[in-house]
């Protein structure tokens, strides 16, 4: 048994997550209005974060009142990070040794968050849903949610819905005949 | 008073229109399932209809009985498409010569189709809908359905829909402070 892991993010319409300076001030200052579109209670189903060094820099910036992970098991992966950076981390080097990790770990349900990090758990094979708050604008350029894919990636649409502020949020589930 | 112009169209979950060789068939075997998703009561609301050479091509590919702009007025956007090339349609070379003549024949509601077309329209501020039918698939490259834009486009969510066959409507209206 293996975990499963969901995607939970905010985009513009035009499927960016960052300006390409990295600012998300589009979608935090229409988020306030929105509320945590589903994301707290979101969180309390996951039992591993796992995020990418730029993430990572970013979430701590927000400063340690704002680290929401409790007693979570949070995976950063970076190749250039010190182990011992942060107490409340584990860092990891590669994928593989992630994912070797977490399934030691016996974890059920993971929180994969970033842009990279995002599309490397797409391009493995290892995301099974998406929750995509889809904020009423279009940004025209930065770093998009999807990137290339080597093949389609069939979905299976769970729910749409009014998610408040002008959200539109969309759940999917990955389709597969089997799981690897 | 001038026109207004709604973008009706699919797209796959990562934004793209068509794959990179113009195949539409990840949407079209998909939207078989899902009905007309409102688009011939939108076409109803519409009259005129404004493509650019690429989308011509492939609608006449689709033959006269798939032809289904009856006598709405249809332009095409194209520097080399001979004038004379199809009675149905009106032959413009650039964008402010369209947009002239649609006003000049008192158009109301106009609907841009192709994705370099929309586009265009978008970066002259000439599109006022948005409605985006969101198949449930991600094909990783291709034709986007939104392109750069030198400012923010702001939006506001008119509605949020299951649409039937896995996918997603999202109605938006283009939010401005006054109309040019």
């Amino acid at each position: 048994m293996t975990f499963t892991a969901t995607v939970f993010i905010g985009t513009s319409l035009d499927g960016y997550i960052a300006r390409p300076d990295d600012d998300i001030h589009w979608l935090t200052s229409r988020g306030e209005q929105a509320g945590d579109m589903g994301f707290f209670g979101f969180l309390e189903s996951v039992d591993a974060v796992i995020m990418g060094r730029n993430t990572y820099e970013k979430v701590i910036g927000f400063g340690e009142e704002n680290w929401h992970y409790g007693d979570r098991h949070v995976g950063v992966l970076s190749t250039t990070l010190p182990e011992g950076a942060d107490p409340r981390i584990t860092v990891y080097r590669d994928l593989d040794g992630l994912v070797a990790d977490l399934d030691e770990r016996g974890v059920k349900h993971v929180y994969p968050d970033g842009g990279r990090l995002i599309q490397s758990f797409i391009r493995a094979g290892r995301v099974d849903r998406f929750i995509i708050s889809v904020a009423p604008v279009l940004i025209g350029a930065g770093h998009r949610l999807f990137g290339d894919l080597p093949h389609d990636i069939p979905l299976r649409l769970d729910s749409v819905s009014d998610a408040g502020g002008g959200f539109a949020q969309l759940r999917y589930t990955v389709e597969r005949r089997q799981r690897a």
